[in-house]
C-alpha cells in the first residue's frame, strides 16, 4: 500500500517549522487594531480612500482633493514615486508631487497616503505622508520593510502579486517585530490565468485575513479589476465580506490619465459608488 | 526600436479569430434571462439552493430538506452520481440517490438540482431533477453539452477550475447552440496558488459576466473557499456583486460527512446566513 | 504563542487522507511499464509520436504520414472528433477521418493514436486506433475513464490543464482500477499567468512522474508551448529530463491548418528536430 | 453578432502601448553578450554555479569550495544576506559571510556570487563580489536595480515568482538603461497551483527568452524544483533548452543546512551531476 509522505509538498512541511507570526495574530490581540487619522477611524466602520493613480499637477489635484472630501472621502491617495514596468514609463513627479500632496491635504483637510519605492525616501515622505503605502512589488522588500518598522507612522502594506496570505502576514510581523504596531493590509488582487480583468480581486482574502489576524484590512477594487465597470461592484462585494475600507483610483479626466486610466473612476463614477455602497456599509450614511 | 508583434500572445491572437460567443451574449439579448422553478425565479431576485454534497441516506435527506424548506430555501442540492478524484472514494448512491431525492422534493416542495457525470444518464436524470447540474470537471466536456443543448431542463453549467470567462460563455454556447436558452452559469472559485483556501472564489467574474451576458449567475461560496467560516461572507460578498443567488452545502453533521464536511454549515450556521444575507438581498425578508 | 493548524491547507489535509493511487505506483511496480506497438516499445527507448492536429483530407494525410515514416516517427497521430473552445469551429472530419486514419497506417506502416471524445464513440475508435487519446479537458471525465478500463487498448492519458500531478495520477488510477494496465501519461503544459506561451510545459513533473510511476511518459511541446519555434529546445530538455518520447503536431503548410497552425512544424523543421534530439537520445541514431 | 474589443485584455492592451524594450532585446544586439570572469565564459559554453543557500561557517565554506573547485565548478555562490520569508529565520552572517566568502575564494580560485538585498549594501557587496545576485523578490525593486546600473559588476537578475518575460525583460532593462551592459538573467521557477515541488521551472523561458535577448540565461533548477531528486533532471534540461548554465544549491550535509536543505545536493551528488550534464554539455568533458 502506497504512503503519501513525499505528496506531502515541501512548501508546506517548510510551514510547519517556520516560526509563525506572532504580532500580526489574532490569536495574541482579538480586538481589531484601529488607527484614527482625521474623520477616519481605519480598523472602525468604513474607511474610503481615493485620489489618482499618479500626482500629475497641482490645479487638478487640488480640485479633485476638495471634490473627494465633499463626496465624504476620508483619506486622499496620490503617487509621487510611481514604480513601472517600464523604465522609459512616466514614474511621477517625485518631491514637487509631495508638494503638491501637501498643499492639497491642506486645502481638502484630508489625510495623504502615498508610496514608499525606495528606502532612502523615509524621512521625505513620512515628512509630508500620513500613511506611508508599501506596493504589491515591495511586499517582500524585507529591508524596507525593517525601516517602517523603526518609524511611527501608519504603513498600508499591499499584497504581492502572488503572496500567500502566510507570506503577507509574515511581512507584516516584520514591520511590527521592530515596533511600529500601525500596519493597514491592503488586498489588491492576484495574478492568475485570466487576463480579461488586470487581476484576480481574492474576495476569500477578506474574511480568511480578518479571522487571522487584528489588522485593519482595505481593499482596492481598482487594481483588483483593472476594469472601470467592475470597481463599484467588486468594492461593495468586499465591504460585506468585511472589509474595514476601500481605496479606489478616481481621476477627473481617466481617458488623459498618465496611468491606470482604464480602471479610474470619473467623479461622477465615484459619486454613484458613494452612494451605492451604503448598502453594505450603513454607516457611510450622512 | 523593437517592436512587439512576437510578445501578443497567441491566445489572444486567436481568440480575435474564434467566431465569439453569439447566443449567451447580452449585446444580442439586453433583458435577463429568467428561469421560473416552484417559488424561485432564477435571474431576477435571489435565488438560494442548498442541501448536501452527496446524497447519504433517506431519512437524513428528507429532515434536511423539510428544514431548509422552512428557512426560505427555493431549491434543493444532492449529488447522486459524485465525480470523486480517487477512483476509491465513495462517488455517491447513483440511482438510490435519485429516488431518495424524489421523494424529498415530493415531501418539502422543493424542485432538485443535480449533477451529470455520465452522457447516458441524462434520460435518466431528466425523469428526476428540476435543474442538470454540469460540474467543473465536465465544463468541456462538449459531447454532454451538446445532448444538453437537445433537452428542456434548465442547466446549472458550473465554471471550470481553470476556466477563462470567454472559455465558460462558450461552453454555454454549446447548450444554446443546440436549442437549449435555460442555461444558468455557476462561479465556483478558480485554482490559485495558495492553498488556504480550496479554490479562490473569483468575485470579479460575478459583475464581468452579468455585464457580457443575459444568463443567471449563481455563485457557489461552498467550493470557492474550501472553509466553512467563509462561506457567509463570501455568500454575501457574490450578492452584493451582482450574483442571482447561492448554492451551498448545508450538511447535519458535517464531521460525519462522506464528501465536503470542511466546507458544509450546519444548519444553524445556514439560518444564521439566511438572516445576514438580508442586508445585501433585502427581498429575502419575511 | 500562535501555532499553525488552521493553515495547513485543507486540500493537503484532504490527500492525507484520500485512497491514495496504488496500481500506478511505482512503489508497488518498480520495473517500467513497457507497451510494444509495431516499431515502438513506449516506455523503453524514445518513441516518437507525429502528424497533423486534424485530420484535414485524405491525399496530404497519406503524403505526410510516409513522409513522417521516413523520418523514423513510430506512431502516427491525427484528430477526428476535436474538442473545441467554440461551437463555431471546425470539430474534425469524424468517422471520414478515421477511414482516412486507416488508410495512412496501411500506406506509411505506422500505427495509430486519436482522441475519444465522446463515451459511445469507443467502440467505433477501438475499430480504427492502435492507441486511444484522452484530451487535457476529459482527464477528470471519470465515467469515459471507467469505460477505457475495460478496453484492451493502450490510453494515452493527457495532463489536465491545471491538475496536480496526484490528481492526474489518480485519473490513470481510474482506468488501471477497471481493469487496463496499458496507460501511457502524456505532460502537455499547465496553465500558468504567462500568456506568452500557450501553456507552460511542466519539466519538473516528467522525473517527478517517472519517479512516481511505473507508467510510461510522453511529452508533448507543441500544446506544451504552443509556439513553433521553441517546440525543438522544449523536446529535447523533455527527453534530457527522462521523458519516454514526445508527440509532436507536423503540417505540411502550418498556415494553411485549420487548428494549431502557430504551433505546427513543417516536415523540414521535423526532419532538423529528429536530427537534434539523437543527442539526447542516442537510439535514436541510425 | 457580437465583436470581442472588451475582451482583449488590458494588460496586453497596455503592452502595445509600453515602451518596449530596447537594450535588452536581440533585435538591436544579434550576437551574444558574453561575460568573462575567471575561468568562465558566461554566454559561451556551460557555466556551473555552486555552493550552499547561506554561509553558515568558514570551516565548511573553505572546504566546500576547494571541493567545487575540483568537481570543475566556475562560479562559487553563498548567501551573506538572506531575504527570509519570516522575521524569524536565520537570515545570513552579514558582513561575516562577505569574509568568509572573500577567503573561499583565495582557496579556491573560484568567483563569487552573492545576493543583495538592501540597496544601502551596494558598495560594501561590490568590494566583495564578483557578481551580484537580484532574488526574485526584489526583481521589481526598481531603485536597487538602477543603482545597480551605476556600478559595472555583473548583475544576475532572479525572475520574479510570477513575472511575465516582458516584466523581466524589462526589470534587465532598467539596469542596462543606467549603463551596466553586464546583466545575467537566471530563471529558477515560477509559481503555479501545484505544491509538489516548490515552483515550476519554466522550460518554455529558456528558448523564449534566448530568442528575444542576447543576454545570458542561468538555469536555478534547485529553487525550479525545491526537490533534491529532480535537481539533476532539470538541469540537463535547461542544459538541453539551450541555457547559459546553471546554478544549483550544495551542501555537505543537506539534512543540517540552516536553509534549503531539501533542495540542496551533497557534493557526490554534485559529482554525479556533472558527469551527466555532459551528455546535453560535451564542452563540460575533461
Amino acid at each position: 500500500m502506497t504512503t503519501l509522505p513525499d505528496t506531502l509538498p515541501s512548501t508546506i512541511q517548510g510551514m510547519k517549522t517556520l516560526p509563525p507570526y506572532k504580532l500580526v495574530s489574532r490569536d495574541n490581540h482579538p480586538q481589531n487594531t484601529v488607527i484614527k487619522l482625521g474623520t477616519a477611524q481605519i480598523g472602525k466602520g468604513t474607511t474610503i480612500i481615493a485620489g489618482p493613480c499618479a500626482v500629475e499637477n497641482r490645479e487638478t489635484m487640488l480640485k479633485l482633493a476638495s471634490s473627494l472630501s465633499s463626496l465624504g472621502v476620508h483619506i486622499l491617495r496620490g503617487g509621487a514615486y510611481k514604480p513601472r514596468t517600464s523604465p522609459y514609463s512616466f514614474d511621477g513627479l517625485g518631491k514637487e508631487g509631495l508638494e503638491i500632496l501637501a498643499e492639497a491635504k491642506k486645502y481638502s483637510g484630508l489625510p495623504i497616503i502615498t508610496e514608499l519605492t525606495d528606502i532612502r525616501h523615509i524621512d521625505l515622505l513620512c515628512a509630508y505622508a500620513d500613511i506611508i503605502q508599501v506596493g504589491s512589488r515591495n511586499m517582500q522588500n524585507f529591508s524596507l520593510l525593517k525601516e517602517l518598522g523603526r518609524v511611527n507612522h501608519p504603513v498600508m502594506l499591499k499584497r504581492g502579486l502572488s503572496a500567500t496570505l502566510e507570506e503577507w502576514l509574515l511581512a507584516a510581523e516584520y514591520i511590527m517585530a521592530e515596533g511600529n504596531p500601525n500596519v493597514i493590509l491592503c488586498e489588491r488582487g492576484i495574478r492568475s490565468f485570466d487576463s480579461y480583468t488586470r487581476n484576480t480581486f481574492d474576495i476569500n482574502a477578506v474574511p480568511a485575513i480578518k479571522n487571522l489576524s487584528h489588522l485593519p484590512l482595505i481593499a482596492d477594487p481598482s487594481h483588483g479589476t483593472g476594469r472601470r465597470e467592475l470597481v463599484a461592484p467588486v468594492a461593495k462585494a468586499a465591504l460585506a465580506a468585511g472589509a474595514d475600507g476601500i481605496m479606489v483610483e478616481v481621476h477627473p479626466q481617466p481617458a488623459q490619465a498618465l496611468s491606470d486610466g482604464q480602471q479610474s473612476l470619473t467623479l461622477d463614477e465615484m459619486g454613484q459608488m458613494m452612494a451605492q455602497m451604503k448598502s453594505v456599509a450603513p454607516q457611510l450614511a450622512g
